[in-house]
């Protein structure tokens, strides 16, 4: 399919399925992080997954490759990048098993009926008002500090939007881990799955990698570390295999 | 100074400072977790120190060496760990550093008087009731099982006997950890720092030390993977250097 582009976007290989994708140099661009998400969280066979803040769309579109989901929803708040991750499906050929939906994470309440996903993912803004610069750039900035939404107003739309059962997929930042463990029981969802990224072996991990579930109990499976690295420049063998390359 | 050693105890050599401890095939032996406890905690010079369920002493003990803390106290609720503990200090010349007090963690209150601690330590029993399975022995299945103290038990008199700004550290498993991080804000203490023990660097890790702060506020710094074996049979650097090998 002819994609139109607009002045600063450009196409990026996703190394999976011929899949592309379109990133502005005017708008946030996915990271590792998402790409790590995708190869975290699970979407079961005819599930309904919907990625809270989706960007580009990075999220909904590898998982409609990785998982047999039959349907996925992207929901971004920046009409400028709700638009470009349209045309990103639409390139992809990927219109009937993906929407993508301009909106409020805050009003997913009005969006969503409750309990209408099997799945949950989000790779929300990290940063608190007072940690790090603030991006010049308004849309930019939204999607590294919590600006628009904060971490307990993605948790509140998860617990809301999830069925009994359902599966909460997040990537954050360790910093944040205490909050995370406590604020997502308040949305009836219980941490389950936790792995941490490291750079290399010998580092602070810069990711942690969540699943929750909807109703669960508390009893939580720590994963053996995913290191990004294993030597300057070289990346495991695990990376690559997430990154499909 | 000579001591008496009982029926089916030992000398066990620390490989630190020259020091000694009596073990008895009859009570709880410490294992890696209180030693990689007392190179994960820290006394400040002049400090005060409280272990609570000290077992056979072992975390005073060798804290008395690696820490400049002016005192160091071990509670046991066991009578013969108790008295194993209190001859092992004699033993090692430290009766003057370090007091052993037989005694019930959720009697804390009536022995210690609030804010009489700058550091607290905790090696706690790991497994709630339907975990595993009991040891026939009670003594040693308290060590292991939460019979005779909860997590909360320890967390409540750590939170009462630390002075504000004082630190508790403690070690368990990662499968207790959302608990964890749930029930130590309860009690006023914040978790602020946090290492994963991996047995080798592709396996889910089985320990967790976390260090809290009394009054401290949410941020939490997630530390380098502790990996115990390099390869099978091989200790890592990091390894025998706690040890002091």
């Amino acid at each position: 399919m002819q994609i139109k582009l607009k002045a600063g976007e450009h196409l990026d290989d996703l190394c999976r399925n011929g899949l592309r994708i379109i990133q502005s140099e005017h708008l946030f661009r996915f990271g590792m992080d998402a790409v790590l998400l995708s190869g975290f969280a699970q979407v079961k066979e005819d599930g309904l997954a919907l990625d809270l803040g989706t960007g580009t769309g990075i999220i909904p579109i590898l998982l409609s490759a990785k998982t047999p989901g039959r349907h996925f929803t992207g929901l971004e708040i920046s009409a400028a990048s709700a638009d470009m991750a349209a045309r990103s499906v639409a390139l992809n050929d990927l219109t009937e098993r993906i929407d993508i939906i301009k909106g409020d994470i805050r009003e997913a309440d009005a969006l969503f009926a409750p309990a209408s996903f099997d799945t949950i993912t989000s790779n929300p803004p990290y940063l608190q008002g007072s940690h790090g610069l603030l991006n010049p750039d308004l849309e930019k900035a939204a999607a590294r500090h919590e600006i628009l939404c904060t971490l307990e107003d993605v948790v509140r739309a998860a617990g809301r939007l999830l069925v009994p059962g359902g599966h909460f997929y997040m990537v954050h930042r360790p910093f944040r881990l205490a909050e995370i463990v406590r604020v997502l029981p308040q949305y009836h969802l219980e941490p389950k799955r936790m792995r941490l990224v490291y750079p290399s072996i010998d580092k602070e991990p810069n990711m942690v990698l969540i699943e929750a579930v909807r109703g669960g109990r508390p009893r939580m499976t720590v994963e053996k570390p995913l290191v990004v690295y294993d030597r300057p420049g070289v990346y495991s063998r695990e990376i690559t295999e997430i990154y499909g390359y």
